[in-house]
């Protein structure tokens, strides 16, 4: 390949760091690719590094050292967390989004891709630096936020199933009791799906009385791994004593008056 | 905000056009934002535009008029689509992945965010021009690779539930049945999900007879709405004649032969 310029090789080193996030390029694959001197890239990479935080587009990270490189970090700067909850608040506390029996309707929102995009980079940039290894989530409504939370930390995706499925071969499959509805579920996840000794983080769209976090849990003993985090879109205020005691949770959904028809959701992390 | 160098604006243009795939941005949006004047930023636009060509890395389209603007199309170049259709076919035909009953273990490979994204993009990239306004899915495990097709053709995803749910509101319900099993299944759908008059996009992980995907059509015309198109990512040979005449897949399973341990998978598209 010819000599490239500057802006050449920067435009192209954003896109590529940012179309795989949290995975390291070693500087040689530039250099490769680019057709130029390290020294070079190291000037670009520097450049960079101070374009991405000008705009707060999230983090460039040198590694140093034989294993080394560079790596792009998805953190969202505190002013647009700030915007992204706050607006997510307002959209959810529509009224017309009261169902009957005191439910919300989101669907519209928690798959809409550039929302989901959002909170799978608040999501990842809590748990950045926890070593995770896969992120999992119980089929389905949190499937898209947990999607782009794996993508954004460069880890695999499992999703648990309600029951097993022929397609997944032989599965553990657990019984747990949901918190809200004092009901027994099942869980099922193939024998194959998680290595041992690993670290997950549970992400999952709701939250009340946190039965199906616990699930999660025991069901991760069961491969010999551990939940590391718990990230929830919404959780509610009542059970204030759920049956697990950490986790993030990035609006705190306080009453649905069905009477009044009014949600009161407030943000779960602090605005100001 | 202070005069910019070009290497910024360019690096910081492409950054925040690639955050939303298929979105408009209005040239004012980047002057106001970089403090630039319009010829600068219209130069840097063109510089882009052959940046992005050089490295495969998809197109910038420009919009004249004055509803007019940039944005970023997330096409991937032919032989990037090969070798990621090439590695695909090799990585699923792996004997053990065989299951019993002549299943294919395949969600460690469907639920991998980087295998998801290119996906997504492969699809996007067939449907670009389709006018398509939403993406729709069965669950399950078609949902990832959902996502990122919807992403990239920055639509919102639809997930047809396998029975109504609470949470969704009043649902339109439907009965079809499974080509291959030539079982009664049903789908559910929230009222509210989908506007009069659209075109959709219907995405699966595999098919088989085609009655999922003749399910959709089904129930898209309860909503006045129509198929526009089919992208599955597996579909199997037999039956040749399906419920559906036309879609799009990405491979074609000719067997699973449990007893010599052997997958026939190919491409579905032509990789010379």
């Amino acid at each position: 390949m010819e000599k490239l310029q500057r802006n050449e090789r920067i435009a192209a080193l954003i896109k590529i760091l940012s179309d795989q996030p949290n995975q390291l390029f070693t500087f040689n694959y530039f250099v490769e690719n680019f057709n130029c001197a390290k020294s070079t890239l190291s000037e670009d990479v520097e450049l960079l590094k101070g374009i991405v935080e000008k705009f707060e587009l999230g983090t460039i990270e040198t590694v140093s050292g034989a294993a080394g490189g560079v790596k792009y970090i998805p953190v969202l700067g505190k002013e647009k967390v700030k915007t992204i909850v706050s607006n997510l608040c307002n959209s959810l506390s529509d009224s017309n989004r009261i169902l009957s029996g005191g439910f919300l309707y989101m669907t519209d929102i928690i798959y809409n891709p550039t929302v989901v995009d959002n909170i799978g980079k608040i999501f990842a940039g809590q748990f950045i630096n926890d070593d995770i290894d896969y992120v999992v989530t119980v089929e389905t409504k949190g499937i898209p936020i947990s999607m782009m939370t794996a993508r954004y930390l460069n880890v695999p995706l499992i999703i648990v199933r309600r029951d097993s499925k022929v397609t997944e071969g032989s599965s553990v499959n657990i019984n747990y009791v949901s918190a809200s509805s004092r009901r027994i579920q099942t869980m099922s996840l193939s024998r194959r799906a998680i290595k041992k000794n690993s670290k997950v983080l549970f992400v999952d769209d709701f939250m009340k009385g946190g039965g199906t976090a616990r699930g999660i849990i025991e069901l991760m003993k069961e491969f010999e791994s551990t939940v590391e985090g718990i990230a929830v879109l919404i959780s509610t205020k009542e059970p204030s004593k759920k049956f697990i005691n950490e986790y993030f949770s990035l609006m705190i959904l306080n009453d649905v008056d069905e009477q009044q028809n009014i949600i009161d959701l407030k943000p779960g992390i602090k605005l100001d």
